[in-house]
């Protein structure tokens, strides 16, 4: 069994066909810059890459040449596109509506429209994705894996702000959380690791790259994670401010004469690592600025760190302790100092890093000391796979 | 030495005359409607209450019946207001400029006005308070307690927000902290009451009243607190919203067509505990409420638990270790069910409520078990008598 997953951005499309008998990757590729000038299709397959560049007005065509090139006769990997036994969307936003991954009918794209008032930047993109699809390949079942669904278990007090009742009642407001898809695949894989059945353990997953979110994962369920009604809150991020008070956006509005919107971009774009470095939202650039004793470079690691720190601290207390912690994602794979910091600060809950063990770059691995109290393991995270394995599970029902 | 303390709202005003010698208070008054028709003046001394009523048009005046009350023949305390050494006023907000109390003079007016940008609505009746003592006592000495000095240790990345650095830089915008004097008071009676050295102690403080907030203190010194920029954030409160996603906040002036001072009313007037049960910003009420089984009053009392759980877990963390957990203020020194089952949650820490020792109301005492390797602890606050202390310390330099 074939499945091609697909991700669609506003103007961009991810894609992978992976096959479902040993789950490899047969090829992968990346649309860039549809409906603007220039737009271009890079894939790999087969141990190479195969760039198309042509006009690409809608998502439409995108999608035709993405199925184009898997079947091309010589850069292609299929056949026919008969061979694609389904189709997993990824999308942003399920709302309280869906806590798994769903087969896409009608309702469901009529729902995919009420969700979209909640994530009116990214489930947009995500329907029309679905809806080129649908009309390419009409016999194809399609499957809609949300980024919030995983999050759905989460009890009313984590999930519930406390603002006026009526607020979540009419207008949904609460905590979603995203990230979902990859929160579940670490937490699954950090307990097949560790060779435990995941409902005995509690577990903190550090999903860490440009977007960073916590989860705190008990027997196998999500019971808190640090984003909220809006990817924005919780961590500090590449450029996002994360948790601020609240009345700082009323104080900027009124005391700087700034629009709601002037606020939401400057917390959403030019905050996070790179308000307070003033060098970059990339890690690599301000790990890199800080060591050559740019202090406000350091200033942005350092509160990076702590908020991490607070969040472990935090779902531990939710959890009444913990048993293993998940570093995933761009720097949870790959920052080796910021782990072994992090993980330096928490030797209260017996967690104890080993340094050698440490030293490892996107590769499935524990890290922790054998006395450690708690297992620190580092698995690279698989998103795409893991709505390979979702989409497998709802056409196979 | 007799210390008159002051603490001026906006038509309202407080104080204690305390005889430094034993700290005993001599007399205890509010002044209630303040340039409002229907002007009352209440003070409790000898064991009698003393009432006056008589239209007070401003502070001026307020204040020069406080004083006549206290030198009454009949119902006062002392025979001369030169027999008032100083006066102490609580002052909200004291910005980076004060981390410790001071002696006002023309410089410190001067800074206060410069602060009152930051606390609109605290700072400027506090000072109309201390214009109108100086000029019915000119040669009485003055000195400003301010509710953010002791959190003035935090370090950088506890206070800084993960916002543009100019932000800042050009308009102070930071994590303050309030309450401080009640979170210096308990946490340094925390440590007498023990027998230890504060130096030696990672103590959480945390104050739970109608406002409500927790302060991480390590070797006496605050190192985290969780009310931030203002009182708003933090712990959800009796009508304050607490922590909430800050893109909730645009959301909502943009979704639902709010002005900035609608939301600003809505997260400070209509939420916390009162917002989500819609009983009462009662903590009373909501327990009745509760126990008659309203499930919103159940559901807000769940959050308000579950947040301070959180903190705790948090400064735990960043103290990596707690010694002591100090409940202060109307909730923290009362609510014995309340504290029993946010103790309840502390197992991971070690922490073991005593169920005997914890039924009490507003007295100092251990709560914990004597194997809880954390000491739970009840102190009734005191901030008057803090605000004295300091006044006495600052007048005798």
């Amino acid at each position: 069994m074939k499945i091609l997953v697909i991700n669609c951005g506003s103007s961009s499309l991810k894609y992978q066909l992976i096959d479902m008998t040993d789950e490899s990757v047969l090829a992968k590729g990346l649309v860039e810059r549809i409906g603007i000038e220039g737009s271009i299709l890079t894939q790999k397959a087969n141990g190479r890459k195969y760039v198309i560049e042509e006009p690409m007005n809608d998502h439409r065509k995108a999608i035709e040449l993405v199925l184009g090139a898997l079947v091309d006769e010589k850069e292609g990997v299929i056949k026919d596109m008969s061979e694609i036994s389904a189709v997993g969307h990824r999308v942003a936003h399920g709302g309280e509506k869906y806590a798994t991954s769903v087969l896409i009918d009608d309702v469901v794209m009529k729902e995919l429209e009420e969700c979209a008032k909640l994530a009116p930047l990214h489930n947009p993109p995500n329907m029309i994705g679905i809806n080129a699809c649908k009309e390419l390949m009409p016999k194809t079942p399609m499957v809609s894996v949300f980024d919030t669904a995983f999050h759905q278990t989460m009890p009313e007090k984590a999930y519930l702000y406390s603002l006026p009742y009526e607020l979540y009642e009419n207008h949904a407001i609460r905590r979603y959380g995203f990230h979902g898809t990859s929160h579940r695949f670490v937490s699954a894989a950090a307990a097949e690791m560790l060779g435990k059945n995941i409902e005995d353990l509690r577990i903190i997953t550090c999903h860490l790259g440009n977007g960073a979110s916590l989860a705190a994962i008990k027997g196998g369920k999500c019971v808190d994670t640090s984003m909220g009604f809006t990817p924005l809150a919780g961590l500090t991020m590449g450029t996002r401010c994360g948790d601020i008070d609240p009345a700082i956006v009323t104080f900027l509005i009124k005391e700087l004469n700034l629009s709601e919107s002037e606020v939401n971009d400057i917390m959403n774009k030019k905050s996070g690592v790179l308000g307070v470095s003033g060098v970059s939202s990339d890690f690599r650039d301000i790990e890199d600025a800080a060591a050559k004793g740019n202090k406000r470079a350091q200033l942005a690691l350092e509160i990076f760190k702590y908020k991490v720190i607070q969040y472990i601290g935090s779902y531990t207390a939710v959890m009444g302790g913990v048993d293993c912690i998940v570093f995933t994602a761009g720097l949870g794979e790959n920052g080796i100092d910021i782990r072994e910091e992090i993980v330096n600060e928490l030797g209260f809950i017996g967690a104890r890093i080993d340094k050698e063990r440490n030293n490892v770059r996107g590769e499935e691995r524990v890290i922790s000391a054998d006395d450690s109290k708690v297992k620190v393991v580092v698995i690279p995270t698989n998103e795409e796979l893991m709505i390979a394995r979702e989409t497998r599970e709802i056409v196979e029902k």
